[in-house]
This record gives structure tokens, sequence and C-alpha cells, in this order.
């Protein structure tokens, strides 16, 4: 009974990776976005073409993007700050560049160092280079759902955030709970109004788990037709705000539960799941991915062994509800 | 704009300390529970009537029950596997007694050592002798969303056991999804089906977290009109097909939903906060809450020093989305 096409665009490589202090090894780093193009994936996220000084994790943009083996269908993009960014990652051919600012000036000037008109000022110029090709561009909101600093963003100034990207000639914006203050409801609204108001455009969703709402925010998105969710493999990724929390919504979770509630995603949860159980060795450390613990829902045991009488040999398991 | 009263259960002081392979201490359980006590809860599940050799962490079921305070309004609950054990829960003046078994026959045979039918049997036994008092009884359902040695329960397989219990003058029943196996759609249909046909019975939710899906099962369950959700501070609890996975529903990340989204909960989200700050000192380890580490979505941040320019002095954080 699938009923409905849902898509699904990884970002550990890129939101997740960022975030490590470890560095993952290039070789590493293009085998495991190779392993990922084999999952049905509808876009990679594959790196980001920022200054090395700034976020060294990712200095090796050029070579993975060079590297990685494409798979017919796969959308592979990578993050742009500036027009240096847009050159560089113009020149490995990506299908997409991905742009990003925040909805709250707060973040903005922290995040990344000016003010929202700066950020749009230097994206527009972006978007002027990049449209001289046929690469696509999608814009990236932080904070959307909320500020970690201002609190509550207004519906209407997120809107319009949307508007002048679209007017621009984004092809798509994504819709970034950044921190994870994002709600159900909220989500439900912001959604509805967007869908509504940008019918064209292609929308993504950016969930963070960092309190434990992803997948209820992911359930809230869907009926106002949003149908393309960010996730990064093992729940990699963080927020600066929240030391210790869990990062972007878990792919192998988010696919888990979609195709479990009749969607088709398209992606090969076993595939995940192997890709996922590697991750550890990569960065050092392990991955708030439950799913990876617990396995799929399916997944399902044998008895223990019985003594004659038909009852339990062993200890019984604490009598749990 | 609170729309509709949800009532939250907490059994962290017994389905969470059972799973605890450290003793926590009577003086202990008894201030925790005193602390939860004015938290506002509808319910709290203190502790365990069971046998102190099955289960050594709530070995001292009568002290900790004799002793806490109670709070006019707060329904103090407890767990009773068979006569004796009710008979020691009567004694301590207990305001509800909570029966439980499996719908699925593996579990039940695995967790309790019996078949099905003798712990129908036996729970009928209990629940006459309870009757006998003014003492309510509640019988909560393992396995009701999935058997992790059986996979799926009919749903008609589930609705005939509330129907027993209902028969036999239980005043409530409790949907457990002991191993994390229930998904949304599974989780309507199922509330919704339930709900209709037992529109007088005490329905409760109980759900794990261990492939992260609590809070979205939460959301797919509240449209039928369920209104009493069982929890656990901190996240605490756990499987034991699930090794070192999520326990069951933090509570205060489902009242820090629920209160965003417009639901009345009645619970002090401060104080329970306050609460599971304490846990990982009793337990001997960090807890699944999320919510504890990165705070209320409104716990707003100060924005990093700023140099004369207007610009962040420090180095600025990762530029993530």
């Amino acid at each position: 009974m699938k009923h409905k096409r849902v898509f699904i665009q990884e970002v550990a490589t890129r939101d997740g990776f960022q975030n490590e202090a470890q560095f993952v090894d290039t070789e590493e780093k293009i085998a495991l976005v190779d392993q990922l193009s084999k999952c049905g994936y509808a876009k990679i996220e594959v790196t980001s073409f920022t200054s090395p000084k700034a976020i060294p994790a990712l200095l090796d943009a050029e070579a993975v993007m060079h590297r990685i083996r494409r798979q017919p269908g796969v959308i592979y993009t990578v993050l742009v700050p500036n027009i240096r960014g847009a050159e560089r990652a113009l020149s490995c051919g990506v299908d997409e560049v991905n742009l990003v600012m925040s909805v709250s000036e707060s973040h903005n000037r922290t995040n990344l160092r000016m003010s929202r008109e700066q950020s749009f000022a230097q994206l527009r110029d972006v978007i002027g280079v990049v449209k001289q090709t046929n690469i696509a561009v999608n814009v990236s909101l932080s904070t959307a759902m909320g500020c970690p600093m201002e609190g509550d963003i207004a519906e209407e100034e997120v809107l319009s955030w949307i508007q002048r990207f679209s007017d621009l000639g984004a092809h798509g914006v994504t819709l970034c709970d950044t921190t994870g203050m994002a709600f159900p409801s909220q989500v439900g609204a912001l959604c509805e109004a967007a869908r509504e108001r940008f019918p064209a455009l292609e929308l993504t969703l950016h969930f963070h788990n960092t309190r434990g709402m992803a997948l209820a925010n992911t359930l809230a998105a869907l009926p106002s037709g949003i149908d393309r969710f960010d996730a990064s493999l093992g729940g990699l990724g963080g927020c600066p705000y929240a030391p210790g929390a869990t990062g972007n919504v878990c792919t192998e979770e988010l696919v888990h539960m979609l195709e479990l509630d009749g969607y088709d995603t398209g992606v090969d949860l076993a595939g995940l799941l192997s890709a996922s159980a590697l991750l550890p060795q990569l960065i050092g450390h392990d991955v708030p991915s439950q799913l990876l613990k617990a396995g799929r829902r399916m997944d399902l045991h044998a008895m223990p062994a019985m003594s004659d009488d038909g009852l339990l040999a062993q200890r019984t398991f604490a009598a749990g509800a």
C-alpha cells in the first residue's frame, strides 16, 4: 500500500562531518558517498566549498567531488557560501549548489558573521553566476522554526525570505530547524503556508532531533504535501547551543518510519544500516541512531531456550510492561 | 490556546529503576517520588510488588509505598503480578493496581514464564481479590504493537484481550509498545479501534523510544481521543532485545512537545527537568533525555561577544544549516 513518494536527501558527509573533531580521510569520504549513491537517495549533499580555514573538516571538497562515482538519478549538491565557493563547485561539475543564510538576524551574524542583508546580497551575486549555467540553486534558510537567541521567527518573515529567493530564480528552498526548536503544530502551519504560497518551488524540510521531535515534526509536515526531507546517516550533525544533544534527524530512522507508514522513499534501508554501521569507526565515536542499535521492527528474535515443561529454562527477563 | 487536557503517568521509579543495574537507595526513591508528586502528574507508578528475587531493584516496595508523601489528586499505582503481590500492595493502601501480561504468547512465556491463558487465570484471581476493595484495576497489555519474536499481533487479538479484562471489571487498559515496534499509522488505527469499541474504558498508551518513534507515535494516537500516556523521567527504561537503545518515551520530552502543541498536561516542565537532572547520580549513568541536554525550546542564549564593527570577535560557529 505504497501511497506516496517521498524524497530523501542525505547530508551526513556535509552537515555531519563538518561538526566532527576527527578528520575523515578523503578516501573514506569518497567510499561512503559511493556506498550511499547505491542506496536510492534523491539527493546527496556531498561537501561544502567553504574556506578550508573555516571548516577544515571539508578542506578536501574538490578531491571528493571529482572522485566520487556518480549514480544516474541522484542529484549531487554542495554547500556554497560565496562566489569563490560557487566557482570551485562549478569547476567540479556539481548538479546543484546549496546556499545558506538565517532568517534570524542574530543567528546570521553569529553563524555567518554578517547581517542578513549582507548575506542576501552575496547570495544574489552567487545566484547570478550560477544562473549562467544550467546548475540548479537551492537556498537553505536556517532558524526557520526558531532562533536560539531571538526565539520565534514570524511565519511571514520566513515566507518573505522564501519569496526573495524565489524571485531570484532559486528552484528550491529548504526550511531548516537548525537548533531543534520546531514543534509539530508549528511545522504543520508553516508547511501549509509555504506550500500554498509557493506551489512550484521545490520545498525541503530539514529537521534536527535536538529535543527529540524530528520524526514527530516530519509526520506533521506530510499532510501539507511536503515530500522532501534532509536527513543525516546515523543522526550525525549537531548544534553548538546543545552540547551532547543529538544532531540531524537520523536517515535510517526517518526512512524506517516513512516506509512503515506506507510511503515510498526509494531508499534501501538495509543498505543505509550497513553504511551507518561504518560511521563510528570513521568519526571515532558512537552515533545517535537508535535504529542501528535496535534493528528494524521486523528483525525478529528467537525465543530463549525452554525446559521440558515448555517454560523458560533460564532466568526470566525483568517483568516489564 | 490550551485546547485539550492530556494526562501524564510517570513510570520511571518502576519501569525505569527495574532495568537498572545499580540499586537506588530507598531514601532516594522516596525523595524522587515526593519531588515528582509536586509536578502535576495524573498518576505515578511508584514500584512493583514482584518477588524481590525476580526484581531485586524494587525489593523495597513496601517501604517506599508507606513512606512517600502522597499528593491529593495524584493516583499512586503499583505493578502487581499475582495474589501475593496484590495483598502486599493493598496492605500499603495503593490507589490502583496495575496488572501485566503480553498479548503475544511467545513474549508472555519469555517475560512471565507462563502461557497467556495461565497469566489470564492468575490475573482474573487478582482482580477478584482487588474488586472486594475500592481499589481500581488497570491492565497493561505488553507487545500490543508487535512482539520481538512473533512480529505483528493482529489488531483483533489485541482488542479481544482488552475485552476480556473489561469484562472482568478492569477500569483501565494500557496498550504497551514494549519493544518499540509501533509506528504512527498502526498506532492511529489501533487507537481508533480501541477507543470506539471501549468508549468507557480508561485507555493509556505506553510507548518506548527504541527506534526513535515514541513522540511521532504519541502524535498519531491523539486524534482518536487518547488522552493518557505513560512516560519515564529522563527516558529511563529499556528493552532486553535492544541493548543500548533508548527506553521509555522521555517524560520531559513528551510534556515539552504536548505543551508546545497546545495541550494542557498539568505538568510543571521546569520541575521535571530539575528531577531528571538528579537521575544520572542515582543510577550511575547518563540518561537518554535530549531535552535535559538541550533545554526547552525557549531557553534562549545570549549572542556571543561582538567586536566594534558589529561582527563577531570570536571564531564563528561552523556554518551549518
